[in-house]
């Protein structure tokens, strides 16, 4: 098989598997909700275990030689490293805390690496019925639409797009508002939505124009978005202007015309070292 | 005819009005805009205009007698002060940044006062297709179903809202942020969405749990939504815990339960003093 023919299967199959999970959300949207907590903001719910169970035991059956690092068994077994093989990272459900508080922005989210490199990325929206996919030089959709990263040059008419994460330490926090602080005065308006994979496809579609996120929970929350932005014609970097490294729990991505300028802002403070992976 | 009858008569008058603009606001979504710009971020669309124009002619020929604020006239004659008069406060298009980028949050928003109480609120996003309404005492629904707001009882684990605004100077976004930096320790998480209008109904159907905004456009953003929130059993009250004054440009929402424990975060800082009323 060729490998754009494998690509395409495998694509296929992922969308299979986020449609079939995504029933599972849509589902547990609407009802109350068994949750449980795993700190103060890190709510893991029924559906979300069984989401991961549905869509794993799905790859698994098609790609039996296929790795496979996921959100909750990573939670229950440790950090599994992330190699060249064709590697699936998966985020059964996307803005957990959204699911939890019937907040419209959750989504499934499934990568899969091969060398490291995303190559293939659905992320998909059950509840405003949005399917965005991609696959390394094919291009992106929503819904089987191409889309586009948006045509805007200047970041102070650019939305922003960032989260206030979940650690709740003073030092976080303190950095985090300072970040926003320092941004506010740069950019037209400041959107908070609570998925990060719906970020990235918020950048490939248009709605936003830049966005970043410090402190994620790993590299499933953004293998599947990370394909989607770039095949829309957008950037993806670490937010200090640097390579982005998918072990780093930190992205950014725009449209090509404000990386630089957003890189600007961020590159001579305090606010944004280049971290050292923490996955 | 009695007043009940009314009531529901007006109601029914709004819905119609919103859904006619929703058409227009649908289209204009999808499209290139044509955006006019009145300081950085406070964007006027064509699209504004034409929904205000519908809206108030719609209802003026059915309520001559009646009085009407909205956010265009506002704009281009001056305030218009608010009476014991019915009155319709009306913004045809709240979320413009949001319509300008494309981000799915917009809504018209259409209130009724009578006596300065807000009476009757339409609140209808044409994107979602959600349509939030509520009469005084005749409780408060999404697309003809009956909403509540949440149960939450502890801030800590609570959902709130807040907008960064459309100021700019360095002492809004200095307060703003400080704000931000006080409540991110006492809540589960924050959204930013961009629309007032749409935050006081996800207090209302309970997608979130506390809200506030200290500075949006007038009485036209709030009316509506007020209704709908009281009416699902949500308190509004001022950010520093105060009596609402729909004059302030200053709203506060949340369910029963979470007031008093909000207006303790707030009431002792100066960043929460009790404006005078700017409109």
């Amino acid at each position: 098989m060729a490998e754009n023919d494998s690509l395409s299967e495998y694509l296929a199959s992922a969308v299979e598997a986020a449609q079939k999970a995504g029933e599972i959300i849509r589902k547990g949207f609407y009802q109350t909700k068994h949750v449980e907590h795993k700190g103060q903001v890190d709510l893991v719910t029924e559906t979300d275990k069984a989401c991961e169970d549905l869509i794993f035991s799905h790859l698994r059956k098609l790609y039996p030689t296929h790795k496979f690092i996921g959100e909750e068994t990573t939670a229950a077994c440790g950090a599994t490293e992330l190699t060249d093989e064709p590697t699936w990272l998966v985020d059964p459900l996307d803005g957990t805390t959204n699911f939890v508080h019937g907040f419209p922005f959750v989504c499934v989210s499934i990568g899969l690496t091969i060398g490291k490199v995303p190559t293939v990325g659905v992320v998909y929206n059950p509840i405003l019925n949005e399917l965005f996919t991609g696959i390394l030089g094919k291009g992106a959709f929503l819904n089987g639409n191409p889309i586009k990263v948006s045509t805007q040059t200047e970041l102070i008419s650019s939305l922003l797009a960032t989260e206030a994460g979940t650690k709740r330490d003073k030092k976080t926090i303190d950095v985090c508002t300072q970040r926003i602080n320092n941004l506010l005065f740069k950019v037209r308006s400041l959107r908070m939505s609570g998925s990060c994979a719906l970020n990235l496809c918020g950048i490939a579609c248009g709605r936003l124009d830049v966005f970043f996120e410090i402190g994620f929970g790993g590299p499933w929350d953004v293998a599947g978005g990370v394909v989607i932005a770039r095949e829309a014609g957008g950037l993806v970097f670490d937010p200090s202007g640097a390579e982005f490294d998918i072990t780093a729990q930190r992205v950014a991505a725009s449209n090509p015309f404000l990386k630089d300028a957003f890189a600007e802002v961020t590159s001579p403070t305090l606010l944004w070292p280049k971290a050292a992976p923490k996955y």
